[in-house]
């Protein structure tokens, strides 16, 4: 068979998928494997049999990265694919499973047919990429490129008080590996899109060009409180009519500003009863888009706007970043080729840009990066009910089994 | 002294609202004096005593309404004044009391000078006012209008969960009197204004013209969660952006239509988080106008905008009605008289609306009524913080006294 007639088992790929969900597996479906954790440690090490069964040889640092590495012709650098395999609290079974599943899959199909490639390929599984038990996200990958060491990360303490050195001893996921002494020519991440646009659109297959900026702000608006009644409204330092108001002015940033998505997801006000003007509102913005500048300028706008109507109330405002993540762009030449394979296989595919974050935009600074989105069923993740149709699953291991190839210069 | 030159006696009127204040009184300030409560019950025996030492005829019907009548020289009807001395669970020394003890210190005022009426002056307190421990407010005056019965009334469960009727035998505050019996010429009541008008404009008093009329409407949301950074605008159901615009819209309300008033005082988003788009939202919308039509057509261009936001954003819109109280407008001749009374008096006055419920609008419907207000400063009420200056109370009862001599036809 020759390298381009390759194409992934997609009913062993769902098997292990589902051999994998079984870790961790919640009554109702979905799955809750807490980094750090015996399931996240039984799934680790699931990941890593299979690894040894596939001949690769399994390296893991000090935070848990894994990776297994195929031999190839040369020494390095390493052709570098994965994604993670712990989840949120009530996860579902494709965030972060789907990337390192179909990467073991690619692997099998490699050794099945025999291809000799010129660079090595590895299959990473991130460490903590969700950082639902312990800040901060994307911990592996940061870990691996160098922003964290192991003296920042084993103090740290989780959402249930225990610190991540602790679980990291008992739990026996902490290694000697330096993964950075490979070398790495290129990184690429299959995941689920976990928003509505490629189902909506009918593609199989999202060419992912960047990863969004994303900007937290949370407000605090101090009024008075005042009766419903009995106040005239000019008298009024209504902290819920600015909160209210800058829930109108956050949708048209949206609206007005070029890719620019914008929420409001989060607003309280005190003391909350029907005929008592609040004293108090809090509010939190979530800004992203893929362009830093116009990030900036939606963040400009929105705090020009709240100073100016918590002036015009006569309200105090405070606010401060909660998250600020600069705009991530993947290496052409990778998203170029990514789109020819979709191309060339026959995956109708549109480029999209990632919502949510991932291993893969840390590792852009570490060597070229891009990454390859499947549908998500009505856009649904970090939820049980996340789901991608098998069809799906299969084109987007498939492009990624090509991929590799291509970067690693089969013959 | 002819009755023109009669006067209250502030010195004695601050001394006895302080010792009705001492029954109850909280350890900051303030007072709580819950309907049908022990301190509401001694209380009301300081008013019974009090009124039997100043020569009234006492009596008091079923739900506890209390009123001492000073004899005319001929029968009736009665001209009646006063208010109410139960309390909210933080209240101040002045919502209600005031309008109690100015009228015991108008009759005092009569007594002194051995003026003879042609009509006779009562002076009642109402049960339960405030209706913060048994609902509906206004309860006294609701029975002695005929619109309750001890049937309706006496199972009653309190916020505490004790029914009315156990607590009516055990505090020993019914009574078997029928008040309307009576008949009734007319009635004043003077309150705190418990906004911030007059103080705002330094008069020392407000001549009420009527009451407005409120409409509480609540309203429930239903969109969809959806991830803040993989979903484009047009895809989301956003309860919460709904919730937000509706906010901004109530405020329009309020300063588009003539006398109206409209709250968002209670907004609550689910999942509330800042990544989330919010997939229900609950707030409530507080209108008021003293004209029954402009009220109905704040409501009505509510209901549109809400209906009409919620079906372009695809999210569900239910509302339902939690208070629907007409607005009352007072008796024409005695707002004038009141007026012309603070004029010769030399008290700075002006009309003005209440903002809050009272015994007086439901005192409309029974005989010609109005009522006189003085400053609360900061608008504050319904809270310990509750305050009006001396030389104000004394304005006020002093306008009080003289009113009720017009009317009761002194010579």
């Amino acid at each position: 068979m020759s390298p381009e007639q390759l194409s992934i088992d997609i009913k062993h790929l769902q098997a292990s998928l589902a051999e994998l969900a079984r870790i961790g597996s919640l009554p109702s479906g979905g799955v809750c494997r807490l980094a750090f954790s015996p399931e996240d440690k039984a799934g680790r090490e699931l990941v890593a049999s299979r690894m040894h069964a596939l001949g690769l040889s399994v390296h893991v640092d000090g935070i848990g990265n894994i990776m297994g590495v195929r031999e190839g012709r040369e020494a390095g650098p390493v052709v570098l694919t994965g994604s993670h395999i712990d989840t949120v609290a009530t996860g579902g079974v494709l965030d972060g499973s789907l990337g390192v599943v179909a990467a073991l899959e690619a692997v099998a199909a490699l050794n099945e047919a025999g291809v000799k490639t010129r660079l090595p390929v590895g299959v990473i599984s991130f460490a903590n990429e969700e950082g639902a038990r312990f800040m901060p996200d994307m911990m592996g990958s940061l870990f691996l490129r160098g922003d964290l060491t192991m003296e920042d990360l084993r103090p740290i303490a989780g959402i249930d008080g225990t610190m991540l050195g602790d679980d990291l001893d008992q739990y026996g996921m902490s290694g000697n590996a330096n993964l950075s002494s490979f070398g790495f020519h290129s990184f690429v991440e299959l995941h689920i899109e976990q928003g509505p646009i490629l189902e909506r659109e009918n593609k199989s297959i999202g060419v992912v060009e960047g990863v969004q900026g994303i900007k937290w702000i949370e407000f605090r608006i101090e009024g008075s409180t005042a009766h419903a009644g009995t106040t005239p409204i000019e008298l009024r330092r209504d902290a819920g009519y600015v909160a209210g108001a800058a829930v109108e002015f956050v949708r048209s940033l949206a609206t007005e500003i070029e890719n620019q998505r914008a929420t409001v997801g989060s607003l309280t006000l005190s003391p909350n009863l029907v005929n008592v003007v609040a004293e108090e509102a809090r509010f939190t913005v979530d800004l992203r888009n893929p362009d830093a500048k116009r990030l900036l300028h939606a963040e400009k706008k929105l705090l020009e706007f709240a100073e100016a109507k918590a002036a015009a109330e006569g309200v105090g405002m405070e606010h401060r970043s909660r998250a600020d993540v600069a705009p991530v762009e993947f290496d052409p030449q990778i998203i170029a080729l990514i789109e020819a394979k979709a191309e060339s296989l026959g995956y109708a595919s549109r480029r999209i840009i990632s919502g949510a974050g991932h291993d893969a935009q840390i590792m852009a600074d570490v060597c070229p990066t891009a990454m390859i989105f499947v549908p998500s069923r009505g856009g649904i993740s970090h939820n049980i009910q996340e789901y991608t149709a098998a069809r799906d699953i299969e084109a987007g291991a498939n492009v990624l089994l090509h991929t590799l190839l291509a970067l690693a210069q089969s013959e």
